[in-house]
């Protein structure tokens, strides 16, 4: 089997290397899976960077999620040969293969795109959480987020408008526009200092409880101060480079909050039943087509270095994806 | 009488004036009280310059708290000619003499320095529910908050250690260690890019849950790089010029929440009694000196422009205070 690998943190185009590993024997209950499709998310590449908030003993293999084959199985019925099963979360899939407990692996529903099914662990939950688990938004309200064009913010965009709520969708390039309209964005607006002014005309002066940010800087002061009294802002990235910023009069006389949100403290302090029923809701969507993120590209793990450079691009169309067995 | 007044908001000691007013004859249930002692609060600066969160009609008397002697009462006994008593909250405080309903004027305890007690309605309130309303810190527990020098820095320091718990407290100039560790700080700090190491260092690594924030921008993202996972950051002010700024590890690793004070939407969102009992506790740590502030100097209103100038200089002693009536 051949694996992506690091053993030092630092720029992600110089640590990673393709290397040939044995293949191990399985011991009872485990199954060994062909990688299909797995995805270069943002916190991979801050993994790499030694930036993350937790990061592996090295020399490890990056990747947290992924479509995969079953292949061989040792003294279990959990899954058998030729099973299309989702990978087990943070197991390390930038791979040709790998081994996991049978009893670990979901299978795919049939049908399902495959591409679009090694997508969701991360993004889909991350935008559910976002929009449901800090302010008990009611049909009809507005939320603004920032970073609208991402994998996550087009997630927000589609959840949002099955639950009712309308979206203020900020984004850096004006074309942008036409394509997150068709995706059910109800308003699509420029970053810029005029921003509160836009929000207020856009919405009739609506009250905006909820703003979700991804660029951090003065873009998530220019969410705070487009909310309304009491309103909370919550941070989940910091694609400016910076961390997030208020200004005083949001925070001290508008009584706005800044949360952060990170899908692993989600995961660590969430039952697994409940977690569960979260990822089985997004997969049915994921497997209807309601849930779709474009793919900017697909690559096997020898391209690991285009994959790379293609994925910390700004303007990208989508997501890049690994594929490690072949195209898909 | 003569009062302070502007008629534009700008540089403050470019809109002040002090203009003679015409006495009014008083209604029944009125008294008339002359001002002994009321303080410059750096909200009173933001007042004059249009940045305050909530502004008065112009043209308007600033000031908003003090301590009086009744010299005039119509059709009342709530209080007697020669008491001492505190002005209403908000009345435009910074004039020889006032009008107020009798029944609002609440006496001063007999014994308590005029001067302690003309600073009592805003920043020892603000220093109490900043450390009591976001966080139920625990005896031993450590807080941590910057512009520590500062008279809510001060009310911070003798409450917290009241109360039981351990002061970290981050200052911009060495030299003010020995006096707020006289005060009852439990550790003085440096304002530097070295903070979060040496809290650590000072508190042995204990989990520090409250940071409080009245400098902004860096100096805020050093606070929230001090606390502990899930801890919280309250920010009431921006002398730094700059709103509050985190760390994107702190907000999304950490999961810190940055929060706002603003007395105003205290006093707005809490009932009477429950004001008057924060109020009357304060009232009587003033009278007994255990709350007590240092004074930089008192002016008469006519060296409005002096007292303004003063109150707007860093590297204080203490409060500036207006006599309106006198030195006292």
């Amino acid at each position: 089997m051949k694996a992506v690998r690091f053993s030092a943190f630092g720029q992600p185009l110089k640590v990673v290397e393709v290397v040939e590993q044995p293949d191990v024997a399985l011991k009872p209950g485990e199954a060994r899976v062909e990688v299909l499709a797995t995805p270069i998310n943002p916190s991979d590449i801050l993994t790499l960077s030694g930036q993350y908030g937790q990061l592996p003993k090295l020399p490890a293999v990056p990747g947290n999620e992924g479509v995969g084959r079953v292949v061989e199985v040792q003294d279990s019925s959990a899954v058998k040969v030729g099973d299309i099963v989702f990978l087990p979360l943070g197991a390390g899939t930038w791979c040709t293969h790998l081994v996991a407990p049978a009893d670990s692996l979901l299978r795919v529903p049939p049908g399902t795109d495959l591409r679009q099914a090694a997508m969701l662990f991360i993004n889909p939950p991350t935008a559910d959480l976002l929009l449901r688990d800090f302010i008990a938004l009611q049909p009809g309200e507005w939320v603004i987020q920032n970073a609208a064009n991402s994998a996550v913010g087009r997630s927000i965009i589609t959840l949002a408008k099955q639950a009712g709520f309308k979206t203020l969708n900020v984004v850096r390039r004006e074309e942008l526009a036409p394509e997150l309209t068709a995706l059910g964005a109800d308003a699509v607006l420029l970053d810029s200092d005029e921003l509160p002014e836009r929000v207020r005309e856009v919405t009739g002066g609506a009250k905006v409880r909820l703003a979700i940010d991804a660029v951090g800087g003065e873009s998530t002061q220019r969410l705070g101060d487009a909310l309304a009294r009491g309103g909370v802002v919550v941070n989940y990235g910091a694609m400016s480079g910076k961390g997030p910023r208020l200004s005083a009069a949001a925070t001290i006389f508008k009584d706005i909050t800044l949360r952060g949100f990170w899908l692993v403290t989600w995961t660590k302090k969430t039952p697994r039943e409940e977690q569960g029923a979260l990822f089985a809701r997004l997969a049915k969507q994921v497997a209807e087509g309601a849930l779709h993120v474009p793919v900017e590209g697909t690559f096997p793990l020898e391209s690991i270095q285009e994959a790379l450079t293609r994925a910390m691009e700004g303007g990208r169309a989508g997501k890049v994806l690994l594929t490690p067995n072949g195209p898909l």
